[in-house]
């Protein structure tokens, strides 16, 4: 299905009195309000292909109905959330279950839907059928050349689909870790990462990046290979240039300061991108915003100051990409979701008092500077994301324009109710 | 399969005399070395049905090969293990994973392994096909009262195939709780699941024990209702005598210490029963003992005291139960290190000088306290454990047999490379 | 010193217009501004009397200057915060450093500036001068009767100065524990901790309330006897309905859910009090809402919620209290900041369409539940607490007042730069 | 007072036939008992000065007697351990606590207890009497490039002191960081850091190292400038071939896993040494070993596998201290207990079977792999410590003698009461 643009013109135009009155109020109380809008028009979020259907645990799946049930059905999908909030216009593939089997035309499907492909993702902790060596242990730590030769070639394989796509960047995450003390030989594991990470660092094309992800913990349950931003900076300091650290939010041991670490990547030129998600416990993959919307804040808070000193364009220079999993929600309500509390948090810290925040951090104000980035952060921000939107041609309420909308019903009718799409 | 006597005679044979010495040594430093055997020979750990296949993460399942394809073969499995160790005389099954076509032949099977039927599991953490209600929003707990009965009459099935099997016990794990705020109402979740537990419990024989088990997070990852051991108290406490708290030793938040936990309910003779593994992190359900050994000896030693102060029989009083994944390690020989690692740790913890301690704890003498509960903990009690199961009549070297006489090799070439369990 | 109320309303004046315009939007978006505003005038925080001179860590403390000498100085500090925001009406007193030389003197001043006497509390974690028994190892659970009989009786003293002041209600935090495993019998330090607070809560007056505090961990580092919700609840179960479990923000395991443990107190007829303070490690002490504001929102949410379904008053029937360090900000600003955050996460809580969230929640619509409390949290209430303020008497903005009057410099000028406040 | 030779060989001698019969079965089952014992009695631990008063929390301290007053007994005290365990053979100083009147009389009385001075300390997290600027806002990171200079003023004249009493390292530990977000700007904060390290780094000698230790969390509770591994990894980087990361166990997030960073470190040839304790929860500086015995052998295990990799001596390359407070303990048992946990730690995992380990791995045979770890860990070392103590001239059980001798009680008549160490 697709939404035609006047029926979301119908619906802005029945809530553009509200809009209007919360705008005009919220506008007054910004220096510049033109330049934040022009920012969040700017600002786009990758949707990745694995979260247009229900999440699981390994306690089980609770499907819903009319989820995906090919590439074409998830640029779909995407394709709705971005005619909705105009701040989803890129996709994220994962390979193998992406692969397409007419690059031109999905293209152009993509094209029309205003979309294009960011991030490719690889996939070295599943076996597939027939694959000959097994991940098991391991695939770029593992102990067996030709393991690690494998998952070389599959990664090398994805940035080949990446090219024919338009797309100009490959994460890397590994699951590669051990389970009990012993299993591994720690230096080992990780200068065979190193090699095979050169080893496709080398296939990469001029333009690329390659984000190398960490993770704390989980599948492996004793130790990761790349299991903090200190052993992924390790990684692409050594690979060179292209090389950059990606932070997904949920990969840290508890109470971590997340945003400290966004700074110092930022420092020293190594932060590639984000998976955005939050999470109370472990990489619980909930709604970006839904636990802790403060410290999503604080991020971007980090990210507007660094690249400003670093002369970054904000909405392009970095990967932005949601990663979550939507176990008991509506996959495409919880990424409105998600995109919402994104646009929040990056409008919040667009707001904060740079000049007032550095004088304050020289005179160690510290209530102060408590002050200036919760002023921010208390503002109601909601009618400039919502003009933002408006201006770019989506709706007022992308999640209001869903439900009324009964968008969910029509992709069941249309898909099926028993329909699950392939990733996790 | 199964294993001849004889060549577990063989087997011993070969390392007697290596044993003898140890053995020699060990009981001379120990006061009453045939009490601290007998115990050791009365102590069975229970083996759950689902623990015999390879485990699986969220991210995918890694199987080996000659895993159980039917309730028959998993007792034969577990035969196998008590034939090795004298130790895992007991069976946990899980319903509907387990229901038995035909009663007497499987308690007829059991006794021929040695096994008894302890704690019966339900299932209310998946949807069965064709199921009226479901569990994706929660079990007993559920808004919805048919949903709620639905989950009461399974317990109350499950309560039948274990009367129907001598089983006396009943354990309830509920992942009921919520992932994000707001979802739930914890008070009205709570006394739903008070009410849905009530019914259950109302159908309990005489003899029946209730095991309430409790779980920090996952599958939600905002909310448990039955969350920490506090809530589980709570809820046995109102259900009435025949109601406990199991403790899992992967269910709590970080840094919790669990020993003092298993002391308090302990005191107010709430104590269950265990689920015993391992973690570093979440609920890994690692091997017992291969991350924390010492904090396994701190829970068995609160135990063996703790169960002298009450008059409790050691061995037979609470449901001990292993309850671990094993995603990359043979799941038997992963059960028989498990098993071992409990051996250790309790005869480590019947080797305190209880009296030394009364002692030391009534003068404040920290020193000292420390020095004797690592005074057992030092001590190689491999040797004590090794001749209790001898003289039980298993292998002086259970892991050691398995890998001689190539139990594995046999069991797949009888079942297949390809077999999956049935479970998780 | 004290702040004349012409001052205090010169300073509205000059803030009218703008507070007029921000008040007149947001209580156009509100259902029932006026009963909002009337709860948030009743509404009071206590503010501990060791709360008004710099923090400290075990690595040492940087003072600042102007700190309060003797209880009269801290009543002054508190009452000059009450004057600004009308919301903190109370004290709390900490004996023995708080013993009143005159209790009529005292208390004439504590109402010449508006302030009742809130909580008592006890100190058994430091040993005084003079003191016959050490709580080096614990008081009230400790081995020898005569420190715990000497806990005990320090608790009834503390009652007594309380009743002379007018207060009616007695906080017990025990700092008892272990630092290593070993060296307490749990079940007998908690059997003594029992036994004393029995002795101390038969000298309790009829209309007092006890309340038993609980901490995960520090001063000791193995086990704290009163450890979490549990324990607590446990004893305040077994000592009566004058006993009640107090909940402090910072005192919970790494991840809690603190909102859960909140509504099940509630529910139990448990729930006592708070301290309030915020924490990103451990007991951090720092300013309430500058790390998780939005925790402190769900915190507030269920307490709106469970108090009305009680039927209990908001404002009066907890025993609401900061209790946080200052060891970088000036303590009275500190407390101004702490104090607001307070204000606008019950505000927020009330501004909870509870109708609408009941009905999500009985639909299991878990994007709905999600959205309405965001609705609330993402509402900027900042004019509504302000109005309040207003209306009570106090300043539109306490803290710009503060600075602009340079409250602190004067309290320099009268108490001197090197003054060390008593407490911690 | 010093303990007389003869007095530590009548203790031996009472204690010999049992020694030997456990000596003699411990060695049997070893493959190169005569090298293991040579290494072990080449293993010395540095002793810190501030380690041998009673530790305090923020909440007190409960002094015990005999404490040491000056440096002249400080050092005294570890030639008591030293001489009953052959192991505490360094001293590490701390200035300002430490500076000695007489370099030459301070360096013959070390030299006449067998010691020599480890690692000097510096102290940039408390400020001294009459310094000119704060360390209250941080010192290395500070904004005011006068502090900053203080600090490394004060850092040069700690390399002095240790020069002149022939020390050749100095360990940097920075309490720098905030308390509230907004606080500090993170690069600003890390290049200050950065430049100040630098120019210590440039007044460091020829042979000597520098340490730069990191820690999570406190005294500062929202960011660390130097915070993890990676943020210390990166500066010794930058810094140059002197500098190093210094591991203290206790400054982790909770469930990171230490002995991997230790391995990294070792592969990047950036490990400088260790800080030895335990801790359950935060950096609770425990007797190490008290806790998580199993972790502290893994450790072991890293370093003795990595040190052999890169062709280092074990005793000798890295360095190794004590940092542990005594809160409830004697300070001089708690030592020797900590001590000896190291030493059994080492032994330990000198005894691991590193060829059928490493095999074990190329199999990823992981059931193998944990067995072979664990049987190094089961086995019974204490006598080969013992053994090796005994050939070095020390006590077979230091904590016996250290009790049966009333070294404490002949402390506390020569020191008095009431004595309280420098310090914290």
């Amino acid at each position: 299905m697709q939404i035609e643009k006047y029926r979301i013109e119908e619906f802005n135009h029945l809530h553009s009195a509200a809009h209007e009155r919360k705008f005009a109020f919220a506008a007054s109380s910004v220096k510049d309000p033109e330049s934040i809008l022009q920012k969040l028009i700017d600002f786009q979020i990758a949707i990745p292909s694995w979260a247009l259907g229900t999440g699981a645990t390994r306690f089980g799946r609770f499907s819903g109905g009319g989820e995906p049930r090919s590439l074409e059905e998830k640029i779909e999908d995407i394709g709705l959330l971005h005619a909705l909030n105009r701040s989803s216009g890129a996709i994220s593939l994962h390979i193998p279950w992406d692969i397409p089997q007419d690059y031109a035309a999905i293209k152009a499907l993509a094209a029309q839907h205003g979309l294009r492909f960011d991030a490719m993702n690889s996939n070295t902790f599943q076996d597939q059928p027939g694959q000959a060596g097994s991940y098991k242990f391991g695939s770029m730590q593992h102990v067996d050349k030709s393991v690690r030769r494998q998952a070389v070639e599959h990664n090398i394989d994805v940035i080949k689909h990446g090219m024919a796509l338009g797309s100009n960047s490959l994460t890397v995450w590994l699951a590669d870790g051990s389970c009990f003390p012993g299993q591994l030989n720690f230096r080992k594991a990780f200068r065979n990462t190193l090699e095979s990470l050169e080893e496709v660092y080398a296939a990469l094309p001029e333009n690329w990046k390659m984000y190398v992800e960490y993770k704390a913990f989980e599948p492996n349950f004793y130790s990761t290979t790349i299991g903090d931003w200190g052993q992924s900076y390790l990684l692409a300091s050594k690979l060179g240039p292209k090389a950059y650290t990606l932070v997904d939010l949920g990969h840290h041991l508890p109470n971590a300061n997340i945003e400290q670490i966004v700074a110092l990547l930022l420092m020293e030129g190594k932060l590639g991108g984000f998976h955005f998600n939050d999470s109370k416990y472990a990489d619980d993959d909930l709604t970006t915003g839904s636990i802790k919307p403060y410290q999503l804040f604080l991020i971007f808070n980090e990210l507007v100051e660094g690249m400003d000193a670093r002369g970054m364009e904000h909405a392009t220079s970095l990967g932005w990409m949601i990663d979550a999993a939507h176990n008991v929600k509506d996959p495409l309500e919880d990424l409105l979701q998600s995109v919402e509390a994104i646009m929040l948090a990056y409008t919040q810290a667009l707001l904060v008092n740079r000049e007032g925040l550095a004088e304050a951090q020289q005179e160690n104000d510290v209530v102060r500077c408590q002050e200036i980035l919760q002023e921010a952060f208390r503002t109601d921000v909601r009618p400039l994301v919502a003009e933002a939107r408006l201006r770019a041609g989506g709706a007022l309420a992308p999640l209001g324009f869903y439900r009324k909308s009964r968008v969910r019903d029509q992709l069941v009718q249309e898909r099926g109710l028993k329909t699950v799409a392939s990733g996790l």
